[in-house]
C-alpha cells in the first residue's frame, strides 16, 4: 500500500465548517477555535471567506478573525470569490489566497451566476493580483458530480486542473463537493489530474455525506496525494442533503494516517476535546466517530 | 479496481445489532425487522443467537424468532456458543449455524473463560454433531486486534482460518472486533488468511467504531472477499467504547458496492426507511450516513 510520508492536513472547520451556519458564531470563539486547533498541532486553516456579507453573515467579521488568529508557524487561507474579496484578504494579511471554480457549467450558474469559461476568466484576473510571496490555492468543486448534471467528466476536470496550474497556483484541490462518490470515482478522476499537476501539488477536499469519504481518500493517498481538507468533528453540512454530513471529520483523518504510518503531529483526543465542546457550546452535532471512541475511551480509563 | 462480480451481505441487525441492548424488543418487531428487510432485498440474516438467557436476555426468544421469521428465500442463521445452544438452534431449525472463537487468548479467556486452544477443541466437538445439509460460518473475531492484547500476529489468524476450514465449514469470517483498524491492518490479515481460504469462502466482520470501515471494506473487495456483515442503520454500538459506533452500516456498503459496480439486488432507501423506523420506536441512535442522505433527498424531492 504505498503512500506518502507526509500529508498536511488544512483545518477547514472555522470556514467551509461554520459558513452555513445561521446563527452567528461570535468572533473570540472563531479565533479561540483557530488557537485551540492551532495548539493540537494544527498548521493549516481554511479560515475565513472574504465574501459578500449580506451573501454569507457569517463571515462578514473575516479580517477580524484574521487580525486576531494569525501567528507564527500558523498558515490561514482566505478564500476570495471575486477581485473586491481578494483585496480585502490581501488588507487582512492572510497567508493564502484561496479561490474556486466548479468544474459544471450549470453549478457555476446557480452558484455565481456565470458560465465556466467565465469563472475562469475571472479566476485568471484575479491571480495577476495576488503578489508573487502570497500561494494561492485553486478549488475545482464538482469534480466528481453535480448535483444538476449528475457525474462529471474527468477529462474536464483535468483540464481545469492544468489551466490552473499553468496560471501558477500553488495548489489544486478537487472538491467532492456531495460526498456521494465511492472509490472508482474518485481513481477515474485523480488518474486523469495527475497526468497535469503533480501528486505533491494536488490536494482533496472531501465530503462525508454518504460515509465513503475515508475509504476515498485512501484511494487519494495511494496515488501521492499529500494534501488534505478536513474539519474537526466534522463541522459543516451539506447544503445539498440536509440533515445529512459534510466534511469528513479530521479525528478520522488522522486515525487513517495514524495507521497508515504517515507523519502529521496531530493531537486527536486533544482535535476531539476541541471540537465536541466547540459543538457543544454552540448546539452543533459532533460528527466524528474516531473523536467519539477517542473520549469515550479517555473516560473509561480515568 | 478489481472487485467481485457478486456479493452477499449478511444482515446482522436482528443478533448482533440488538444483543446488547437493555430493553427488550418484542419478537413480533424483530420478526418485521426481518421480514422488512427480506422484503428490501436482504437475503441472509445473522437472525439470532442461541445463548445462556440468563446471560443475554434479549436473545431468550431466539426459537420464537426463527419460528415466526422463517421463509422461503432467506438464510436464517443462528449463533451458537455451546453444545447445548446447537441442540436449540437446530431444534428451532435454523437454515445456518455460526459458531465463534476469538483469535485471542486473553479474549477467550474473559469472554468464555477458555483458552483458545479450549475454544477452537470446543467448536471441533460442535461441528461433529451439525448435520452436513447445514452450512456452518465460523467467526474469527478480534481478527486484528485484541482489547486485551493489543494487535493481533496475522500469522494465528490464519492458521485458525485453516483449522476451520480443514474442518469443514462453509465460511470462514473474519471479525474486526474493535472497529480500531486501518486498511494496512486489515490487507496484511487478509493476505495471510487468503493463502488457505479462498475469497468465494472468505468474509468479513467490520465495525465503524472509528469511521474507518468503508474504506476497510474497499481493501477486502480488491482481494475478492465476497461476503459481508452488515447492520441496517449500523445497529449494534462497541462494548469496548460505549457510546462509540459499532457495525458498520448496510446502507453504506450498499451504497459503495453500488458505486464499485457490485450486483447485491438491495433496496437502500427502503433498508434506511425500515432501520429509521425501527431504530426510532425503539430509541436508537440511526448510525447510517448513506441512510441519512437518501431520506434526505427523498423528502426533498417530495
Amino acid at each position: 500500500m504505498p503512500t506518502p510520508r507526509t500529508v498536511v492536513i488544512t483545518e477547514s472547520s472555522p470556514r467551509d465548517g461554520l459558513q452555513s451556519l445561521g446563527a452567528i458564531i461570535p468572533v473570540t470563539d472563531k479565533v479561540a477555535l483557530i488557537n485551540d486547533l492551532a495548539a493540537a498541532g494544527t498548521v493549516s486553516f481554511d479560515a475565513v471567506s472574504f465574501v459578500n456579507p449580506a451573501a454569507v453573515p457569517q463571515m462578514a467579521d473575516a479580517a477580524d478573525v484574521v487580525a486576531q488568529a494569525k501567528q507564527p508557524g500558523t498558515h490561514l487561507i482566505g478564500l476570495v470569490p471575486n477581485v473586491r474579496g481578494l483585496e480585502a484578504a490581501l488588507e487582512a494579511e492572510v497567508d493564502g489566497i484561496g479561490v474556486l471554480t466548479a468544474a459544471s457549467d450549470s453549478f457555476n450558474r446557480h452558484n455565481i451566476n456565470a458560465t465556466l469559461d467565465q469563472s475562469m476568466a475571472r479566476i485568471r484576473s484575479r491571480l495577476s493580483s495576488v503578489p508573487s510571496e502570497i500561494g494561492v490555492r485553486a478549488y475545482v468543486s464538482t469534480a466528481t458530480h453535480c448535483p444538476y448534471e449528475g457525474p462529471t467528466d474527468p477529462a474536464r476536470v483535468a483540464s481545469l486542473a492544468a489551466q490552473l496550474s499553468e496560471w501558477g497556483v500553488e495548489e489544486v484541490f478537487l472538491g467532492e463537493t456531495l460526498g456521494r462518490a465511492t472509490p472508482p470515482d474518485i481513481e477515474n478522476v485523480v488518474i486523469e489530474v495527475l497526468k497535469h499537476v503533480g501528486p505533491e501539488r494536488l490536494g482533496v477536499h472531501l465530503h462525508d455525506t454518504f460515509g465513503q469519504a475515508i475509504a476515498n481518500l485512501v484511494v487519494c493517498l495511494e496515488t501521492g496525494i499529500s494534501r488534505i481538507d478536513a474539519s474537526a468533528g466534522g463541522l459543516g453540512g451539506c447544503p445539498y442533503a440536509p440533515g445529512a454530513g459534510g466534511n469528513v471529520a479530521t479525528e478520522d483523518v488522522g486515525w487513517l494516517l495514524n495507521g497508515m504510518g504517515v507523519e502529521r503531529g496531530l493531537d486527536l483526543t486533544r482535535v476531539a476535546e476541541v471540537a465536541t465542546a466547540f459543538c457543544k457550546k454552540h448546539h452543533l452535532a459532533y460528527r466524528s466517530k474516531t473523536g467519539i471512541a477517542l473520549l469515550s475511551a479517555r473516560d473509561t480509563e480515568q
